[in-house]
C-alpha cells in the first residue's frame, strides 16, 4: 500500500479500519462532545449515556493514537485528566457532526419508512 | 421520545441506532458504490472486497427498510435483482461519501500520528 493509493474497497487497506473507527457511534459522540472545549473523563462518561468505562477508555486511547485528541494530566488535588481535540480532531469533528446532524434531522422520515416496510413485508 | 427530540446522547434514543447503521463501514461502501447508478447483488459483492454474502444481504435489507434504497427484481433469464438509491439514500450518500473521502485524504497523517504515539508509549 503506497501513499495516495488508499482504497477502503480493498480488503486489507488500512483506510477501511480508519473508516470503522471514525464511523463508530462512540467516536462520533465523543468528538462532537469535545467541540465545546476540553472535557474530563467523568464529564464525557456522564454526557454519553450508557457508555461503559472500559469502552470510553478504549475509544479515547484510540482517538489519541490516531492524533484526534490530546490527553493532559493535571497534578492538582484531586488529580484530573482532560481530553481536547487537536486540529486534526477538529477537522474530523466537522465530518462526524454533519453525520450526527443528518441522523437527527432524518429520524422522522426513516421511522416512517421503516413502518411502511414492516407493513409491506 | 417525541418528534423533534431525537438525541443520540441518550441511551435509548433510536437516533443512536440510526447513527450506528449509517456510520457502519458496509453501509458507507454500499451507499457510495450506488452513487454511479443501480447495482446487482453480485456487482456489489465483487466491488466490496471481503464482504460476506450474509453481511451484504443483511446490510442491503436494513438499508431498504430505512428507506435508503430500493430493491427491484427483474423477471428475465437469468432473473436478477437491482439495488438503487432513493432520494433519501442520495442525501445520506453525500454525508457518508464525505466521511469516506476524509478517511482517504487523512490516512497519511493518521498513520504518521500512530507511529509517533507508538514510539512514545
Amino acid at each position: 500500500m503506497t501513499t495516495g493509493s488508499w482504497d477502503p474497497y480493498r480488503r486489507d487497506c488500512p483506510s477501511r479500519r480508519l473508516l470503522d473507527r471514525i464511523g463508530d457511534r462512540w467516536t462520533v459522540l465523543i468528538v462532537v462532545a469535545l467541540d465545546d472545549g476540553p472535557r474530563r473523563f467523568g464529564e464525557l462518561a456522564a454526557e454519553i449515556e450508557g457508555i461503559s468505562q472500559k469502552m470510553l477508555t478504549q475509544t479515547l486511547r484510540s482517538l489519541e493514537r490516531d492524533g484526534f485528541l490530546t490527553r493532559t494530566a493535571y497534578a492538582v488535588v484531586p488529580p484530573h485528566v482532560e481530553y481536547a481535540l487537536t486540529d486534526l480532531g477538529r477537522s474530523l469533528q466537522q465530518q462526524v457532526r454533519a453525520l450526527e446532524r443528518w441522523a437527527i434531522e432524518h429520524m422522522d422520515v426513516v421511522t416512517q419508512r421503516q413502518a411502511e416496510y414492516d407493513r409491506a413485508t
